[in-house]
């Protein structure tokens, strides 16, 4: 079984991670008999800007549309391209036009890292966010009036749609049906956001009719990312949109130790287009270089990426994998943010190895 | 010397919070000499709105507008009006048409509270969140489109202006250059949010030349909320957007242990109109009723009130009253949510006997 994977490292530690992310698909891939056709391509980084003007090459859509996968590394290097152009170049172009309208991002404390929430133990944590990933507060329509002088007003418009928001919102409920507690939270602030908001709750509302065995809530999203910390406990999957369910999987994976872990997939549930697997974390300027990067974001990506392939054997070994490096707990393996004095790549090859 | 005060208890555990607010105050005033004349109203609540099918008087405005200050419990109870309407129909009326562009929020863990984050102390956190109070993300203009149907379309707009930023860019600045460590933090999503807040990002560079003294940096939403729980010690005061103050100010007090304890001033710095104090905490509906809400949000907001209108000794002797209550760690006489076994008069009338 062979699939087509366009691998995009992009900036930063995207760099770093990308060639673990890499090993470890390669080392579950021939446990199981995957044949893995890869594709490595340097466009969707601030490097590539820097010589060519823009983000992608013109063709980019033709390039990449008839892959199996997208495995993408981070983007972002705010010191030569503003974020805006370098993210509406690429992951955002990305996620639209291969209309990836789930992003799922799993959020569980693992074994072996500390919470830095008191009394906080593996099995304590363990939720999804399921953000809406390509409309609503995400939006480029607006502009700037009266431009430099005292009057200047500044404009951006929140698009929601019902096909954008009922796609999500039915991915959300069978999710929270599958699973066995059966819960939905959804973020709104209906109290604040008076137009967009109160519509999402009653669309909330409308699908909760189908899924009678879910039991639903919602909570205004700044006293969700409030309970977020003192009861994370209280949540299976939480639904939100584009920007709050941003926010959630930051919050929710640093509620768990460290963001360097989280993973994501951004989904195209038909399948028309191929989906992309790409690490929470961003490009970490601050940490570019040294090499001390967590590679599980983008290990556990490649997981959810072989999962999405119809891997899961291949998958799962993945993931006890790292959950198994991080319980043993050697310090020398192990990456800065999770305690230890390792490398990315120490903590790369010991979860290959494994493998 | 004379003051005179709108008092307005509005829903749920507002009313039951409300009358240790006004013990503290008395308390205090009557140590300090200060006279207070309290108008006590029952608008801008959902009891007013079930007899009036209004949130307020046609002449609320009229009504109010020459107090020193006013003192308002919480308001929402969305068992009976929609959130939207209640909230849209009072407090927000009153930030903006007393134009309280600064919502100041403290956030400092106290004495004898245990914060959910493990390993911290008081002294570990202690910041302010200077919140943009009168426009942005909240506003209400916008619609839906071909409603009810399957291409249904809903828009909102987030407005922001020039003199509306500027002047709370401002205020956040000063009170930075006023502190010890001099350090500002802005909350920015100028990677998604692709109009408002890059622009937003400009308007605090530009501020920033007229602090040469004060260390500006900046963090998306998404990381600057894991931040808060991962780092709540590398902030002193955050300013931030309508939306993102509000997320902000109560995830900062949940790292703090409750949010039952975190007041707010809404400011009219020049005077114009009165500005407001209230806690941060809603009604809480899951609570109202069983007179075991926390009313150290309430006191300390009545702590800011006296700061506001001069008062600073008096200010100053409330918080050390419940910082000493905290300490003491008297569980009959604590709430609940600070480990207690007692009532929210039991914990109002030791803060008060202090005085
Ligand atoms: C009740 C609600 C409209 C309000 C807000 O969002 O401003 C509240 O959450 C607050 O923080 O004061
Ligand atoms: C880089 C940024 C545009 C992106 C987002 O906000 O979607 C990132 O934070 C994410 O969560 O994938």
């Amino acid at each position: 079984m062979t699939q087509r994977i366009a691998v995009i490292p992009g900036d930063g530690i995207g760099k770093e991670v990308m060639p673990e992310g890499l090993r470890a698909l390669e080392a579950a891939a021939s446990r199981f008999g995957i044949v893995l056709e890869l594709a490595h391509f340097d466009f969707a980084s601030c490097d590539y800007y820097a010589e060519h003007g823009q983000m992608l090459p013109d063709d980019w859509f033709e390039t990449l549309k008839d892959f199996d996968a997208i495995f993408y590394g981070a983007v972002g290097w705010p010191a030569t391209v503003p974020d805006h152009i370098s993210l509406w170049g690429s992951l955002l172009q990305f996620r639209r036009r291969f209309d990836q309208y789930v992003n799922l991002r799993p959020c569980r404390l693992l074994p072996g890292i500390k919470s830095p929430l008191a009394d906080r133990k593996p099995g304590d944590i363990d939720f999804y966010v399921v953000r809406e990933n390509t409309e609503g507060e995400y939006s480029s329509v607006g502009g700037r009036m009266f431009e430099g002088t005292e009057r200047e007003v500044v404009i951006q418009e929140t698009v929601m749609t019902r096909h954008g928001t009922d796609r999500v919102l039915k991915f959300a409920y069978e999710l929270a049906a599958s699973r066995p507690r059966k819960k939905l939270t959804s973020a709104t602030k209906s109290n604040g956001i008076a137009i967009t908001m109160p519509w999402w709750d009653e669309r909330v509302a409308e699908m909760g009719r189908r899924y009678p065995d879910v039991a639903v809530d919602q909570f205004h999203i700044d006293i969700l990312t409030a309970n977020f910390v003192m009861h994370p406990d209280w949540f299976d999957v939480v639904v939100a949109s584009n920007l709050f369910g941003d926010i959630l999987s930051d919050l929710g994976p640093a509620c768990t130790g460290t963001i360097g872990v989280a993973p994501s997939a951004n989904i195209n549930p038909e399948g028309t287009f191929p989906s992309l697997f790409e690490p929470v974390h961003g490009s970490a300027p601050d940490i570019a270089g040294k090499g001390i990067a967590n590679p599980i974001g983008q290990i556990w990506s490649g997981a959810m990426m072989l999962e999405h392939l119809g891997h899961r054997e291949a998958a799962d070994a993945i993931v006890a994998a790292f959950e198994a490096v991080l319980a043993e707990g050697d310090r020398a393996v192990l990456t800065p943010d999770v305690g230890g004095s390792g490398t990315t790549e120490s903590l790369g090859r010991a979860i290959a190895t494994r493998l």
